[in-house]
């Protein structure tokens, strides 16, 4: 039996629209973001920019596109900007490299601009949210002590975790929520588009696995412990897991599979794990949200799913797809799960989290003046 | 650094050879079989078997050859024979598929071959080894017990564990015998080639992975607690280890690469580990066979290796290859290793497997006489 | 710059559907046939028949269902049926392996069904049209020979060029019109999907070219010849050129990439090949056909593309791409085409023949129970 | 009936080695050098230099080596130089990048080394040879003048032709022979190799094909002219070939394939094509190098041979194989041919040239003070 792939929030709209920006446009999750912004509901793509190299001619110039379908027309004639904090928006999505993107992020955060950022860079910072909205909204409280501490005025940054973290803890949520949990071995077969463009080079990859991803372990045994803790007013407060996980390239175009053992706190069938991933379901405030799916994990049942070429689309890329629930002779449940990296690991996250934050009144619609004046102010 | 991949073994050659017969021979084993027997020191390929189709053929005309090497000259003109035990040999290898392995292993045990099998069929029986002569030589001990409960005369079953078993506990055996084990959390990244042929479709692999492989996780967690266990000289006892497997198929073309973690009894350093696998010799005995490496684990200190295209053919495929040794967070030590699924994972297994059992004195050179008698009793 | 893939012909009803039936159901062909009459304005699936193994069960219980998305829901639970002329529908459609095919269309056509077919088996029939709507529309005029011939009352054969040749026809039909043509040169990397299911083995293809496809050379050399020749008639007249094809397989899943090099009778400039091209258009009659493109040639501009992966949906798989037109020191002019051998190559190229038939009334709604008499004299 | 892949020559020994370096050693192409130079039976590896940014580090340090056989001893420990003319040495190979192969390889020439290069620079120069030695060794009687117009001493240089080219030539040879050459329709299928490391990026050619390699269909239509044309003592006449070339990149590791259409001179039966090709053989001067095949051309019957995974390596990478000889009904015969793209297309290739220059003299035992001496004027 195969997924039902569409479950397609019908579009909601908004008096008007929100204003966005794509720091990092031409790379391989900024052309997702730019791809998702083409006929988005709530928020209208006015400002692309990128490095240097790029900036000054038109985006449809610039970029080198990755994708099936075509350039969305909003965004062709755009005129490439410099990552510089004076763009026409009311707020950006980063995905800039992390070579840059930590200080470029505080610059437009100072700036005024609200930062929603794909960068690993700031994604572990103490007063910054790491956030899944299906996951940890409440994570968003901490915007209001970040202002504060570090002076930010109508600006902030909040962060989307890396993109094998995503698929696991939105799986692993349902799952806290009726059981608790333990601790979590983890083993990855991450697609090649996670390393971006040109990314992992063919001799490399070809008929081959390379078990090796730089600093992808470790994001994946420290950030879910933030996703799942809980922000206590004054500090994130760390879920206290065991987690291990070992991380492997394959040659796999996109989707991340992982390979998941499960100890949890209270006892269990695999009949009742397999129900509460099944009925996990998003609340009436998330359910406004254009991006969101009502059931954010899609359980499987076929033995051999899911695949990352058959599956890697279900809910728009935006699902965490389980399947094989069994049980694990070490710990209380092995399972398979599946999630797009570029959309529920990258774009489709970030775009999530600025539907959140704009549903939460985060986002406000700024005038053109009083961009220019700040941006004046910034680069003074 | 790149991995010495030639440690060859001087050819150390036998008076007089043993006749070896090949059942299963057309099949992707088979003619790994048929590869590794063209030239070796003391045994010659006397015999091919296969089913009813091929049967009569030329082995030239009835195989379709996969390998980069040519079909043997010894092989290429033997008229390819039924699976009857009336083969003029002294001993057959058996990679026969499952689904006919089980009596026809039987019937040539009964009319006095020993039968060196790479079929799961009789892997897991109370009185057949399951051997790895570096790791459990002992357990032949149990052949004159088999040979009396089944009323075989000079014939019996010896058995090689699966493909992806093989390399698993060559690198958990020095560990073992060091730091006593106590549990063992394996995820596998599998060959198309462990499949057979035609095996796996392409338009189920092609830029895909597939997280099920029938059975195997099943055997991965039996078969070790047989072979490292032992033989209290009636029985075998398991080991008594806690192991959990997840398998799954990669667009890969030989090697299979596993992700293991494992729990110690006693604690160990990480450089201790390392020193321990990288040391790990054969003795005297086994250093003698013509097929063995005196280090059959090999470490490699690349932060991204081992790799199955790059690193397969190590020890001519007969090693296992450890990389990525490190803490695990819940467990004691992380690591990565890779053994060929086709030489030490089968063919190159049964071979060596043979070579104990010619050391020992299992084998006898029979008449040509005696070979039809004993078949003619056989088929009557 | 990225193709528009969506030039998509607004829905186009009808005020009474017909009923189609598909045969040959469950393999990859029927597949896509299901997909593409899941929704269709004109047609309505009401029947799917497969071979014995299959009948009895519902279409979800029977189908190895490849495409990512869902089974549509009006087939899902359609009982598959056998392949005897006694189905409940208007026409068929046949997807059956060139095996079956010949008698059972020829059985379908007696017992007064249109059989819209992909099966190679009467393609080259003398009084059968070999159709693709955009090239030969008027071989349609075949059918009363053939129904006279053959003594069919109400049924009657219409078939689908190979998948190899239906993109090259497809360019070269404005080529010809234009300039003439004297001979064409095609060498096709064609994609593994092309072989159904299970198809090729991933241990051919896996990193590989297989050099050879059974009789598809000779159909690329037979084929446009019939299909860019004339009905006079009472016979097809071939079109008389010089054909060489030579065909390839390569690790690709879904889209058949061909090197032309073509002789034209007329001298043009690689601008006025460029603008023929581009320019083709289909006519009135056609362009309210529900799947036609109203251009079916596309040409792109970039210097590596056409691209199977990135181009292969382009005009929802049922255009001919082209790129690369450049000038050939032995011919005229040399370029790269590329079309989906399973949608322009098969279902969509049957699902448009269907289409033109209905349109020009070959198509009847017949009553149940004409067909259940029709049935009843077919078998006995 | 699989190729016989070791025709190898017996190692034939000289009184002394002359000692060889490798510009651009750290390439793939170098990389190929370096191995094949380790144990040859002729020459010595006595420096390796490279860009700036490796040169300082020994060989093992600055290499990403991607042979499965590890790094010959005799280079691990090699101080990586810079390119310029002052290595210890008596001729040099040049695996440069052509960005930089054109000047620095004069510069060698002008300070007495012998320059065997893989370059495409200096290719097709009028007093340069471009050389296969099976095909055209009496090229080099462009030495001479080539020294005289240029100012050179003991320096020279001499080229090996483009990857895709060589076996393409190697193939012609006999065929323009035996029955002279017309036209020649050639389209590649290439190997990822073929464009160094890390050359094709993995999200490029992952399930795809890129129809475009730049510069290559130039190559191909230019080399094969010079290499079957003439030297008449003052200048090279080319052959007046019509070549039309197509080129592709394809997910193959190692080996390009190609399909050929030939035009003859003189009408030929496929037996006889067959039979030229199969007994094209080397004559006692080449016999005698220990690089050479004494039948460079393997014709192999399987209708679906040559395979790149299967058959690249036939010959130790030094053969051409062909399959598939059959009429072609625009030419005279088509056929499908192998060759190993960094062996015969590159490494093998300068080497087999460097061993014919040794032979005829052309290579000389350097002093090492002359060596300084002239390195210091050159650099002055």
């Amino acid at each position: 039996m195969p997924l039902n792939l569409q479950e397609n929030a019908p579009a909601k709209g908004v008096a008007k629209k929100w204003r966005a920006g794509v720091l990092g446009a031409t790379g391989i999750v900024g052309q997702r973001l730019v791809k998702l912004l083409g006929g988005h509901p709530w928020f209208e793509l006015t400002e692309v920019a990128a490095s240097e190299r790029s900036s000054g001619r038109t985006y449809a110039e610039a970029v080198s596109w990755h994708l099936e379908t075509p350039i969305p027309e909003v965004a062709r004639d755009l005129v490439v900007k410099g990552i510089d904090p004076v763009l026409d928006c009311d707020f950006v999505f980063s995905a800039l490299d992390s070579s840059v993107a930590g200080p470029a992020e505080e610059d437009f955060a100072r700036a005024g601009y609200p930062v929603v950022s794909n960068a690993r860079n700031h994604r572990m910072d103490p007063d910054v949210p790491l956030l899944i909205p299906e996951v940890n909204a409440g994570h968003l409280e901490a915007i209001p002590l970040q202002q504060k501490n570090r002076g930010y005025d109508t600006g902030f940054i909040v962060t989307n975790p890396n993109c094998s973290t995503a698929g696991l803890v939105l799986v692993l949520k349902p799952l806290a929520d009726a059981f608790g949990l333990e601790k979590i071995f983890v083993v990855t077969l991450q697609a090649i588009s996670g390393a971006g463009y040109p990314g992992v080079a063919s001799m490399d990859i070809q008929g081959n696995v390379v078990p090796f991803i730089s600093g992808e372990e470790e994001k994946m045994e420290a950030e879910p412990q933030k996703l799942l803790g809980r922000w206590d007013g004054a500090r994130f407060v760390d879920a206290g897991l065991g987690i291990s996980a070992q991380c492997n390239r394959v040659p796999v175009l996109d989707g991340h599979l992982e390979c998941v053992s499960v100890g949890l706190k209270k006892i269990a069938t695999l009949a009742e794990v397999r129900e509460v991933l099944q009925s996990f379901e998003v609340g009436a405030e998330l359910a406004a949200l254009p991006s969101v799916l009502r059931h954010p994990v899609i359980v499987v049942d076929e033995e051999n799913r899911p695949q990352p070429r058959r599956d890697v689309d279900a809910g728009n890329g935006m699902a965490a797809v389980v399947g094989r629930i069994r049980e694990c002779p070490l710990h209380d449940v092995k399972l398979t799960l599946l999630s797009h990296n570029l959309v529920r690991g990258a774009a489709g996250a970030a775009l999530l989290n600025a539907e959140l934050l704009a549903a939460r009144g985060f986002l406000k619609h700024r005038s053109a003046t009083s961009i220019q004046e700040v941006g004046e102010r910034a680069v003074r």
